[in-house]
């Protein structure tokens, strides 16, 4: 729950970002399979789902804000060749972790907002794998070649991301292995 | 691919509002199961898909239109119980009928957007069947009980909805059963 406006509207805001997160990496991911890159299209899949999960926890947090709101977020643009998506995708995940989630969360510190500095931080925490796991695609696939990959491991609480290996407790939330979704 | 601001501004908001749709129906979709209503708990995912395929095709539109937006779209907040959360849902598919896809459409047709025109009105043919489905689940909730459920079919193509039964050819769209997405 919340109780003041500016943090709510940040909630809003970055519920707004990972909501059309989610969806753009959905079309980019089906883009980067016709490319010929099956696996950065199972990347831009699992990462989805890990941006539902943060929109799923900051929709949470906002559970007493009731009705209609007018939300303004950024978000990033364009359907491009999966090199350009890529280019896209390290972005928007940059801008995250470098401006949107800090500043956000100084706020809501300073508001002592605590359902809001705990979904901020598993995003900031998250965003910081993703834009890893982005550059390492977009350098793989500028030189012509898929990621190699055998799953992805993401964390149904936070939204950590991992490829091929399964942590026995998320290093982010804690949780242990069970919450973990699988994508291959 | 989009020419003018005034569309292309349109379908931004519209993607937007499409993809926090998305998500705050998993949301109360998942709600609705833990309240006892596992087939509307299934309604609510198979629209959110619905409101997904309406997402992609408005990003597609925009394919031209690269980089940050500042993107400013209507959503309906609160995480209440399974009766709320569907008068949330109702309230949201009635804007889009009534106020947004048929004002983002008259400007489309003056503005000759074809790719515009063509996804705000699959878009707006959709939401009058969400309407529907979900004025059915509330009232059917509001009595305490679950809806009357086989599967939902959704057209994946411009997102048409239908409970129980599968046209040979979408509706709204014109495409052969083969490319709807089974719900159950
Ligand atoms: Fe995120
Ligand atoms: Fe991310
Ligand atoms: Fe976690
Ligand atoms: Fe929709
Ligand atoms: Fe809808
Ligand atoms: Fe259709």
């Amino acid at each position: 729950m919340v109780e003041n406006d500016m943090t709510a509207e940040n909630l809003r805001s970055a519920y707004g970002g990972e909501s059309q997160a989610y969806q753009r990496y959905m079309v980019w991911g089906e883009k980067a399979e016709e490319d010929g890159f099956p696996n950065v299209g199972v990347l831009f899949e699992a990462i989805a789902y890990a941006e539902q999960v943060h929109a799923a926890n900051h929709f949470k947090a906002l559970e007493n804000v009731k009705g209609d709101h007018l939300v303004a977020s950024g978000a990033v643009f364009g359907y491009g060749d999966t090199v350009e998506n890529l280019e896209g995708a390290i972005a928007g995940e940059d801008h995250e972790i470098e401006q949107m989630y800090p500043a956000y969360s100084i706020v809501a510190k300073n508001q002592k907002e605590n359902d809001a500095i705990k979904t901020f931080h598993y995003a900031l925490e998250a965003e910081k794998a993703h834009s890893k796991l982005f550059n390492e695609a977009k350098d793989s696939v500028e030189e012509g070649n898929d990621i190699e990959l055998e799953e992805v491991n993401v964390c149904s609480v936070c939204g950590y991301t991992i490829k091929d290996e399964m942590p026995d407790y998320c290093p982010i939330c804690g949780e242990p292995d069970e919450v973990f979704e699988t994508f291959a």
